[in-house]
């Protein structure tokens, strides 16, 4: 079977509710699944990052089961309809997954059809590696190898620089610059309120926002929802 | 003979020059050092990085030499009167820095009495750690791990929240909590024009602006300029 993902931004926009904005396409991305994997690790209170899911997919007629209160992780991962990973902080979250062995058996499951649907540092998680994550590197993960579901980094609520700001720290886009002064992999950054749909072999931006292309040596594209970006599954040079 | 260091949030302020803002405690703080090793490693392009600097230091009447081009990297720090570590990429820097087998060599003369200097980046090379930077992960480095010259974290670059913005991104305050969320060392936020001067056993907080403390379990404290900030020099419960 083909891999199918959505890959979200943010799970929330500015005064509005939890995935409220992409609700619609969430219910059609997962059809008739009915029991959803939740992944809660990038949030330290897993129980009530848990609780929040549940009642939110409980609203589109879908169960959730949590990945931590489950006995086996690794089982509950093999038989999962459904995975989400959602956002938090990228690095605990990727050291979660490599304290539970977990990344081999998501990755056999996505390569093998099951949905996965991540947002925010879940999205940084299907990228290669978590090197275009926006977050603190609160803790060590073993290594910054992630997921690797796609060919290709995302840089998630990506944001454009601020012409008013006084503020020297690096914009966005200068540290996705430095990023290609070390990798040759492309970077597409998911302004907030934007996704991507793969259903291989094809890569659709959905949302509402525009989608900034970075490729090494090039300057940098605009994409408009609904554009394909089947490009992006072909191969890039070795990073 | 004691640890001295100069750590600066910034090298830049917005419409002024490099290190124009801290130029006359620069001065202070190296004395009658004629001679500084600079460290370009944060940014790519080290030639031109290592120009600039030159250029700065040649107006404070300081000649610079920049490791990236000694011949022996090690002696050039065995034989350095004063170093100064500049911004860029945290992880960059760390990462070159473990290439060059430089930790151990920096670390032994600043304990020794070396005056260290650091901007943005080379402020948080001076922390036990790179956990809180600010910086995106583009290269892996063998560890977080840093010269570990002080007992807590620096959060260069320290912004307040932005009570207007729609952007749904975490704020950095909310970042330093989820790194409380997994470590109890405190963490001082560095607003841009600010520095800290440590003197061993003195550490003052310099520059123009407030600084603000994180530390676990206890509300966030705000110091002014010219406070004494010694009581952070004893040793914090292990992280």
């Amino acid at each position: 079977m083909s891999k199918r993902l959505m890959l979200l931004s943010n799970s929330t926009m500015h005064g509005r509710g939890f995935l409220d904005h992409a609700a619609e396409e969430i219910k059609d991305f997962l059809g008739d699944v009915e029991r959803l994997l939740f992944v809660p690790f990038a949030l330290h209170d897993r129980e009530a990052y848990a609780q929040k899911v549940r009642a939110r997919f409980a609203d589109l007629g879908i169960e959730v089961d949590s990945l931590h209160d489950v006995d086996d992780e690794e089982e509950a991962v093999e038989n999962a309809l459904a995975i989400f990973i959602g956002g938090g902080n990228t690095f605990r979250l990727l050291n979660t997954l490599y304290e539970l062995k977990l990344i081999e058996p998501i990755r056999r499951r996505v390569e093998g059809g099951m949905p996965y649907m991540g947002a925010s540092a879940g999205t940084n998680m299907a990228c290669p590696t978590i090197r275009t994550t926006n977050d603190m590197p609160i803790v060590e993960p073993p290594s910054f190898a992630a997921l690797n579901l796609i060919p290709f980094q995302i840089n998630p609520h990506y944001v454009d620089p601020d012409p008013s700001s006084k503020h020297m720290g690096e914009t966005r886009e200068d540290r996705i610059r430095e990023f290609h002064e070390m990798n040759r992999i492309p970077v597409l950054g998911l302004r907030e309120g934007a996704w991507l749909s793969v259903e291989e072999p094809h890569v659709e931006l959905g949302g509402a926002t525009l989608a900034r292309l970075f490729q090494p040596g090039k300057p940098p594209e605009e994409y408009e929802p609904g554009a394909s970006l089947d490009f992006l599954l072909r191969k890039p040079p070795a990073a």
